[in-house]
């Protein structure tokens, strides 16, 4: 059974949430942030050089990477759910906000973080500059939802997987304002309605309200 | 046959790359930066929201996003060259390496050139802490490198294709020392010895010598 170390408000929910989407069974393997500094705690550090979740165990193998995870698991155990391929219609828009989500979407996240933490003055041009990106990038994301209920069509997908972490429990860290994005805003609310959703946050956060507002 | 919009010394060079490494006909869109203040010209952003290279066009395809691209060429008109599957033993080290190269590597750069920019004191904490998250990042690359002539094994794949540039041209940007990391250096040398990349250097980046050591 696959083993998934989850850090508690980390980015390792997408892959509790893949497998409760998927039915398969895990073992959780909790983790908790330093309750000070908020970091990764030693035992993640031990696992895998670079101390984040999510790592998996599946047997011998050790997995990083939360994109690869899902990948993994979705091509390994459960015949490419979630995950179209070349024949689908919807291939190249599944391609595009798959790889949006953790090759634009979270880094321009953490670069706000980075740069907002740098305690710059507000009309600093690299802090502003940031934050229009960031502000470019969820309207990417507004325009799109208005013209599909998940991000690569009709269905949920791991694009979605990937993605709804970036806007909902990253605000923990860096808060940001989803009003001027209604699409966003329902589509979290299509999000929080999913029961394997819900079964994942009970799971692995169940001290955090899901932040879908 | 796909049009690949390249934006000179830009994440665009991977993908003139890939289709050289393919063997595969493209016609290639040639954009260049503002003089003066480096950033992608307007034609960019009219083609995209985001203004940024690589896109393609293939048909009526509209596609951006370098990861989802290569993807899409390899699997479309390549028969998945270049992208082990999960019968390949080396599947999850290619799986790895491929999402960390835009969802790891590239990242950590972009914060490093935005909170480098920001004119902090050198001991500033978010200075310090951005650039000793870079240096573990390319430290596992060293590891792996000192391991395996590519990221994935033995052979080239596109893991390799999405990240020579975050260690290459993307220095052009913000400079930074490879000397500390013997065998990336090599790995660099051994990229720089494919006559496919010197072609698509050569074509795609002609007034640029590659940055390989």
């Amino acid at each position: 059974m696959i083993k998934i170390h989850h850090l508690g408000h980390s980015q390792s929910e997408r892959i509790v949430w893949l497998c409760e989407e998927l039915a398969l069974p895990y073992e959780l393997m909790p983790h908790v942030r330093d309750a000070v500094t908020r970091l990764s705690p030693p035992a993640l550090k031990a696992l895998h050089p670079l101390g984040a979740a999510p790592v998996i165990e599946d047997g011998d193998l050790l997995l990083a990477e939360s994109a690869a995870i899902a990948e993994y698991i979705s091509v390994v155990y459960a015949g490419s759910a979630l995950k179209p391929g070349p024949d689908a219609a919807n291939y190249t828009d599944f391609l595009y906000w798959f790889h949006f989500a953790n090759g634009n979407l979270q880094p321009t996240f953490m670069r706000l973080m980075a740069v907002s933490r740098a305690g710059l003055p507000l009309e600093h041009p690299v802090l502003l500059a940031t934050q229009a990106r960031f502000a470019l990038v969820l309207q990417l994301m507004e325009d799109r939802l208005a013209v599909a209920p998940y991000l690569a069509g009709a269905a949920l997908t791991l694009a979605d997987i990937m993605t709804v972490f970036s806007l909902t429990t990253a605000r923990l860290f860096q808060p940001f304002d989803l009003a001027p994005y209604p699409h966003i805003l329902a589509y979290l609310a299509r999000i929080g309605a999913r029961p394997a959703y819900q079964r994942a946050m009970a799971k692995g956060d169940p001290d955090l309200t899901p932040m879908l507002t």
